[in-house]
């Protein structure tokens, strides 16, 4: 039985996913407090760890049922104490707008005098150092807010060059980074960073269905959460009720706040077993998956710029995401229709500015990394013809 | 491939799923903008109204990726001014103190001076008319929330005389109720009982996996929604971001706040079809549906009570929900062990003043209306000679 078209489908998530993440996706419900599930959320909470490249026993990984946009929640209502706190935003598109506006929400008087907006000077730019630095020590901030890469434009953020400026200029500032589009695909090393906060979701390169919030939670972020005296106005985003339940599961037992869901865990822990199996250019597990993005992104990078003299909107390969190419063509509508009808499913531009003006192509997952599917191969040749019409 | 024991699943929630619900489930991701999925979100809102007795036209149905706890703060962050509001809240089990906890949370001050919980006189007890009418005439409650079925108990409360007492001395205050144990087994007339929030979830009696915040909203509730002054601290569960989206997706067009879990939606669809397709005793629809489960929960516990000569949690069956059961039993855990030995899942009790002291068996979906499946017959039979032992 299929329920849709089955194109292929190189969108910037949701991703294709292999066989055995559908296998477990499709199985008959089990009760949340069986051994077997236990066990399956358990493993998936270690393996979120050494995805994200987190100690194995510091901070708390985050499982939760919701799309990503949660996740934006889950740093406003637990990290911030609204009557005090200065949070920096640092913006490269629609998806750090998103989580500027998030953050804000936590405020009940005007948020713009707290939540500051530095964003980058046009669509595809990223956020300089030197600006970063300045704002820094123009007040104190107790956090920084980023958009690994903003899913709108596929400008890639260097966080840990951000990071290290953090550490050494402020160094009281918590650090938050949106991994939504980039957990899987791109090198981050949440302990060796010094990261505080990440948030990402499950249908994108981690290569799992839609309608689960991931995250890695520091150690100082959870002392931060603890010394909040005001209350968050949230309940089911409440690490109060959270983080035991996680503890719990981590720890090989059942724990009730919210009933999980049992198949998209099952399935989001093959799905992190994958990647942690594969192998690429003598290496095994994440790091062998974020070179094979990289190369499968450059390939596609550059045949797109020097052989269909196309303009990426992130302009330099250096500045571009690994998991997505968005691209400025002539006619956006008549090559992503081009596109569809030739089989394959890509998609427009949603950044306000540019929005008419390029196109997204999504390469993540067993597209990029399983070379044999041909499916980033055959959408560079097809769109080759679609940019000749 | 199965990845866990394959027992018959009897608990309240997740239930057994028809292998088209699991079908649905278990297919390739595809976009969250296609058309065919659009029109799958389309068509499950559509039905959704219907299972609930809402108009094709007035209020707004809610199908929000994230567990039924999520639908507690859809309540708090919408239809509450902290600043002035006051809530009556009817407990009747483990369910309704944590609807009472997370309407608290959203009081920035001390709650407890304007959220009041009226609770049953024991667990296993409603909370009577009487009592509500009083409480309603002590002050100007603006709203009023309750539980259809505590799955902790078992106890049905009786929504339909409550609303009309509502309505009669209070008829100012809006009307919320959690339905996450009662949607699609129990009779829920949203638009004739005058009900103005439903809350509930997927994976009880609609038998879909876990994974999706359900609901119903009235236009007065929509008119509260929008005269409320103060922001409600909250992102994720914002009408005014969710509204919109819904409203799109209902006339047949995509939209995007959060991706919307594609596989949990169309297997949402094929649940809520089947329920609608369904046919007993001379009826089609829900309300067959409805009176399926009314005969096998009937049956269950007339057997419980008048063969095996226990004692129902909820007392009375006129007190009972007809989608689980719990019964006092000698010693629980041998009981539950003997199932699971036997083939059969149930689960303990988890209401805080008799935990230790019953079981809870389920019989919601295709397990309460598909006797060839001999679930609960079986179950039934398993559960005398547990008893005998």
């Amino acid at each position: 039985m299929s329920l849709h078209d089955q194109t292929k489908l190189l969108i910037p998530g949701p991703i294709k996913m292999s066989p055995e993440v559908i296998g477990a996706l499709g199985q008959q419900s089990v009760s949340h407090t069986c051994p077997t599930f236990t066990d399956s959320f358990r493993d998936s909470l270690t393996k979120l760890r050494r995805v994200y490249g987190a100690d194995s026993t510091k901070g708390i990984p985050l499982i939760i049922s919701g799309s990503g946009t949660l996740g934006f929640d889950l740093v406003g209502s637990n990290l911030i104490d609204s009557k005090k706190d200065n949070v920096l935003v640092l913006s490269t598109g629609f998806f750090s707008d998103e989580f500027h506006e998030a953050i804000s929400q936590y405020y009940v008087e005007d948020a713009s005098k707290q939540v500051t907006r530095l964003g980058a000077p046009n669509a595809g730019a990223t956020v300089s150092i030197d600006e970063i630095e300045r704002e820094l020590g123009s007040k104190q901030y107790d956090l920084i807010v980023m958009t690994h890469v903003d899913t709108s434009t596929g400008v890639l953020l260097d966080v840990e060059s951000i990071a290290n400026l953090v550490h050494k200029v402020s160094p009281d500032t918590l650090i938050a980074v949106d991994t939504v589009c980039s957990l899987g695909c791109e090198t981050i090393e949440f302990d060796k960073w010094g990261l505080d906060i990440c948030i990402s979701a499950s249908q994108k390169a981690i290569g799992a269905p839609p309608g689960l919030s991931l995250g890695m939670v520091s150690e100082n972020a959870l002392k931060k959460h603890e010394s909040l005296s005001s209350k968050s106005g949230s309940y089911y985003t409440s690490f109060t009720k959270w983080l035991p339940i996680l503890r719990s599961f981590e720890s090989g037992k059942s724990a009730y706040f919210a009933t999980p869901p049992v198949q998209m865990i099952d399935s989001l822990r093959i799905a992190l077993t994958q990647i942690l199996e594969y192998s690429f250019d003598n290496q095994t597990g994440i790091h062998a998956r974020i070179a094979k993005h990289k190369q499968t992104s450059d390939n596609f990078k550059t045949a797109v710029v020097e052989q269909m003299k196309q303009e990426l909107v992130s302009g330099s390969l250096n500045n571009s995401a690994h998991g997505l190419t968005a691209i400025y063509v002539k006619d956006p509508p008549s090559v992503i229709q081009y596109m569809a009808k030739h089989g394959y499913t890509i998609t427009g531009g949603i950044h306000k500015d540019i929005k008419s003006k390029y196109i997204r192509v999504g390469h993540m997952g067993i597209s990029a990394c399983d070379d044999s599917l041909n499916d980033v191969s055959g959408c560079l040749q097809t769109l080759s013809e679609a940019l000749k019409q």
